[in-house]
């Protein structure tokens, strides 16, 4: 029970729940969607080893090969899809699964190599570009995907390879005679590793993953003393002056997090995926090592900083990271911009995938709310955002206004594909985020970190232990429980986030003693045992939240319970510039519409929130001007008008212009 | 008199002028100094074409060599020399405008090719890489000091080399067959080669200026009917998906405006010098074309358009233009942020300088008081805050606030020098910025642009008529003119720029008739000669401006006349952020205090104006916060105290920790 991945079979969905819903989608429709999109663009028949006319395509949207991600696309979808097939059986799904499967075992070379690009495009060349090319990252998945098959099947036809290419990683990296002291640009593998060393107990597996963790960013680690970067750049002949466009500079190490070894990193930066993939597998490594081990002495500190500077500092209201489109990830602090327009905001579904990757890690190391809450606040929002209530249709960048250079709008897969299926198998392990159960000897302590209609099944010492949840979230804040356990000698613990944006909560039967700790609420097994049925309330409503000032942004965000709202053209046909010039009345009154179309929500109606429109003809031919109380402000504004507030994740499932915008000005 | 550069030696600063001053210690300190810059880096003796050791040296700036503009800069020098010895002579200036002229006369090769770089460097390499190897951007600054020689001197020793290259230049370039169809990377040759025509009236030079601006981004104009660029990066077998490190993406040909004919650009864009230096041509092409005929029809539009969107949407208070580091340029609309901090901004002195010589064309052009504005906004702010009081230090970049990574600090010198000896021949002819005469028969028309104690002296017909102008600018708006013509006959029409900051202003004796046309007040002649002596004032008194909302500046700019103000750390010796968190108060009382040290000044105190301080406790661990009224707001802040404004152009003169912003926070 100690991943997610593993633990999520404890759960189960109430069938009318939010979750259930959305999983039955991605079951029925997303992962049929997504196999077509395989077959159609090359990618499922990829591990033929065939060539694909596709190959000698020039990049599009990075200048390394379009298809250099193909393996970890097909090896993300059989990780998704074994996750959905324990649900349910599926023939089409379990049919492709499985030639799928054949085919990378037929892919592999003798010596356990497995990787399309340096297979069929160039032989010959693997590992001379760690940093780049993605071979280890690609592995790093394929390891996933072998452990979710393992878990359905139950047997080896996948991890039997996958061991195998291990094997060979493992002699090939580390710190010995002969051995490279390379670790992948793009981190995943690590993360993967520590998960496969739970699977096999294996120490090579834990050894290789510390190895990438530990050396990584180590500026003499090559040969000559140099940085391992350097010198396999320098054996392929690049010049330094020279560099890949989208890297702003020569040895932009810090895009992969790989500018100082971790422990010395002091803001999070770079390529935002790869600064959560990684620090998940580092915080894993400290929840194995243990927290007061030398190794979490040494990293839990460099966690908790980077994470703190990236939430206080580099984070949206939806959870999205990244504000630069160039790098893919962080700026500088407080540069968190809207939209294109106003200078970045590039939030990957994959990065806020990532967070939640990173949450449920450090959650395991020290339980908080506020880590909790992340957790909360980027499914309902930055990833939930990132496919359409058809489950056919998604988006990579998550900006939280739009552009006419950057509409909001929605794609059935991308050149780059690595978020649609990212978002399929987080969505099929989904149940392993709800609550993270620890059970020693004849006792379990649940904490609960989401609130849903589900019921968690735990065998504990022979009995089985039901943990049930009941409720409308996240329109509805009370959530009642339900616990059941056949066995009076069996000691339940629950502990209950209580969500930072709750004003209050009530708790029925009411307790004597409360026993908060980093805002969970605990529940002794004592209390429990005389109060199996009990529930809780977070009432929601509508609420205002602001950004930090220090980010220049001038706005207020509609927000309610985990909810972040926008506005879209669709309920606003007049708007034409993306909402820019329209100001919300701060005091307007914020009326709740339950709705059930396109699917069941709770709108917002900010009742003549439009309060006025910028005017900017006092800027006319000036660089700046005097300003008398009320002026900029349109005197013939179509102001007055209600403004309809949606969930952001429901956005661009409704047809429109694609206008759209998290925060309108209140100034 | 069509030029400021030469029409400048008909004005005189009254020696107690605000600019009698400062060109005072340019010409007694700065041309020294920067005399014994060139001595000391190696760029005085370059010309001799030895090796120099700083030319294996890696690129410090820019990946292209260190040396590149070596010959610029020595050109600069000699053009601003020139101007100041018309003044004064000066015999260690004038010895050295000679040795470096008989240095430049024997670099040239037989066929009159000038050069250092691809004459010590990479010979036989010339006209090879036009887009970033500055050949033809250094030829037009040695056009410019020839002319300023050929004016100063009276003989050609520098002017006929030149020509000479220019006649190789002229046989290199253009659509003729066996013609390279290329143009400079960095445009300042066109302008040159304008300036040159007036002064030999050879066709030559107008139509090699006139093929540069019209072949510029043509994208059929290179072999086989593609860019000029590609083609020639082929010939040097660039890689088409490397690029050179200060370009975000390869063909980033908008960062030398070269992405599309100049016609068809919409918005400014790239390098902010180039982009200057380029219009200042084509305003110029436009006025000797005339703007009705054919190529005035063409490009007076494009002109327009990009002067209002650079104005309006892509200029800094203190009329800096440049948010982006990167390619020292424009970024997107309204991105126009303060420091480093917040995202960005360039402003570099060179640009706004560039601002100036545009400005000047385009009211050659038509008269405009708004774009006489952005003339004298650019002068006193962002051109004259790149130097020091002694004339001695300098900045490149110039921003609207520090920030740890980029204090407010002054430098002796650059690598990349381009800024300072641009400010003394600014400074140099700096008289004919002030005013346009022009004469036709008997009538002299001036345009005055810029207050100042200064006299015009214009022979008209062989009268010597004396204009003067007896003012405190900037400290004060009281000017008094006094018209003197010792000839009845001759008519003297004047017409005053009414600033745009001016909300009233009174003339002495009162008109009649107030004839205004685009911001400027006509004085007709007939008024004139009844009055020889008047006076204008137009009332100074602190002000709050403000950016556009859209810029999502929360901040209000102290300015006076047209001084912009900021706050330095030396006169608020607690602030410790760069005055970051500091909420400045709207309504504080704004006292004027007249001051003498370090020179003579205006400061500003904004009685209690320090209101608040931000508190950003209430994001500590979170994206967005709920606020209550009157939170965000320090309960413990150092509040309550005076603020000292003072003008941006002193900051870093007088010590202290380089914390100085633009521009408060107003919430």
């Amino acid at each position: 029970m100690e991943y997610p991945q593993e633990s999520f079979t404890a759960t189960t969905f109430a069938p009318d729940s939010f979750w259930a819903k959305r999983r039955s989608v991605v079951r029925s429709q997303t992962l049929r969607h997504q196999l077509q999109m395989l077959k159609r663009t090359g990618r499922y028949d990829a591990f033929k080893l065939q060539w694909h006319p596709s190959y000698s395509n020039p990049p599009t949207v990075w200048p390394i090969p379009n298809h250099l991600f193909w393996d970890s696309d097909v090896a993300k979808w059989i990780e998704g899809a074994c996750y959905f097939l324990m649900d349910e059986e599926d023939a089409e799904v379990d049919a492709a699964v499985k030639e799928l499967v054949q085919m990378i075992r037929e892919a592999q070379a003798d010596d356990g190599y497995i990787n399309i690009h340096y297979t069929v495009v160039e032989p010959g060349k693997r590992f001379t570009n760690l940093k780049d090319m993605h071979e280890l990252y690609n592995a790093g998945h394929l390891i996933e995907a072998a452990i979710a098959h393992h878990k359905h099947y139950g047997n080896d036809a996948l991890l039997s390879p996958i061991l195998k290419y291990v094997d060979l990683l493992a002699a090939t990296f580390g710190d010995g005679p002969g051995q490279k002291r390379g670790y992948p640009g793009h981190p995943e593998i690590e993360l993967a590793l520590l998960r496969l060393y739970k699977v096999t107990g294996d120490e090579k597996h834990l050894k290789l993953a510390r190895f990438f963790i530990e050396e990584r960013g180590n500026p003499t680690g090559g040969k000559g003393g140099r940085h391992y970067y350097d010198v396999e750049a320098e054996e392929r002949g690049e010049l330094k002056t020279e560099t890949r466009f989208y890297y702003p500079q020569p040895r932009s190490y810090w895009y992969h997090q790989a500018h100082v070894p971790i422990t010395e990193q002091e803001t999070i930066e770079g390529h935002s995926v790869r600064a959560m993939y990684l620090l998940t597998a580092v915080a894993d490594l400290i929840r194995l090592s243990t927290p007061t081990s030398e190794f979490g002495a040494k990293y839990l500190p460099a966690v908790r900083r980077l994470w703190s500077n990236m939430i206080e500092k580099k984070t949206y209201v939806t959870g999205g990271i990244g504000a630069i489109k160039q790098w893919e990830g962080f700026g500088n602090d407080y540069f968190l911009p809207h939209s294109t327009d106003e200078g970045g905001c590039y939030a990957e579904t994959c990065a806020a995938i990532g967070v939640m990757m990173l949450a449920e890690r450090l959650l395991r190391v020290e339980l908080d709310s506020q880590v909790g809450d992340m957790l909360e606040l980027c499914l309902y929002n930055a990833v939930l955002t990132g496919m359409s209530l058809d489950g056919k249709a998604f988006t990579y960048v998550n900006q939280l206004a739009s552009s006419e250079k950057d509409r909001s709008e929605r794609f059935e897969w991308f050149e780059c594909a690595c978020c649609p299926p990212n978002v399929t198998r987080t969505l099929g392990f989904l149940g392993g985020y709800v609550w993270s159960p620890v059970i020693e000897e004849r006792r379990a302590t649940v904490n609960v970190h989401l609130y849903t209609s589900a019921t968690l099944r735990l065998d504990v010492s022979g009995s089985t232990v039901e943990i049930s949840q009941s409720t409308d979230w996240p329109w509805d804040g009370n959530v009642a429980f339900n616990v059941t356990s056949p066995d009076e000698s069996v000691e339940v613990d629950l502990r209950l986030r209580i969500p930072g944006w709750a004003s209050s909560y009530e708790i029925t039967p009411q307790l004597n003693n409360v026993d908060i700790w980093n805002g969970y609420l605990f529940l002794s097994s004592s209390w429990i045992k005389e109060h199996l049925k009990f529930s809780i309330n977070f009432p929601m409503k509508p609420r205002i939240v602001r950004p930090n000032p220090l980010t220049l942004q001038p706005v207020a965000y509609v927000v309610r319970g985990p909810i972040v709202y926008c506005v879209e053209d669709v309920d606003h046909p007049w708007e034409e510039n993306h909402f820019k010039n329209v100001i919300f009345d701060l005091g307007a009154q914020l009326r709740e519409e339950k709705r059930s179309e396109p699917d069941k929500y709770v709108a917002i109606i900010a009742e003549k929130g439009f309060k006025d429109e910028l005017d900017l003809s006092l800027w006319k031919g000036k660089v700046a001007a005097e300003l008398a109380p009320g002026s900029g402000r349109s005197p013939t504004s179509p102001a007055g008008r209600d403004l309809c507030f949606i969930p952001y994740y429901l956005r661009a499932n409704r047809g429109g212009k694609g206008q759209m915008r998290v925060g309108l000005r209140v100034q």
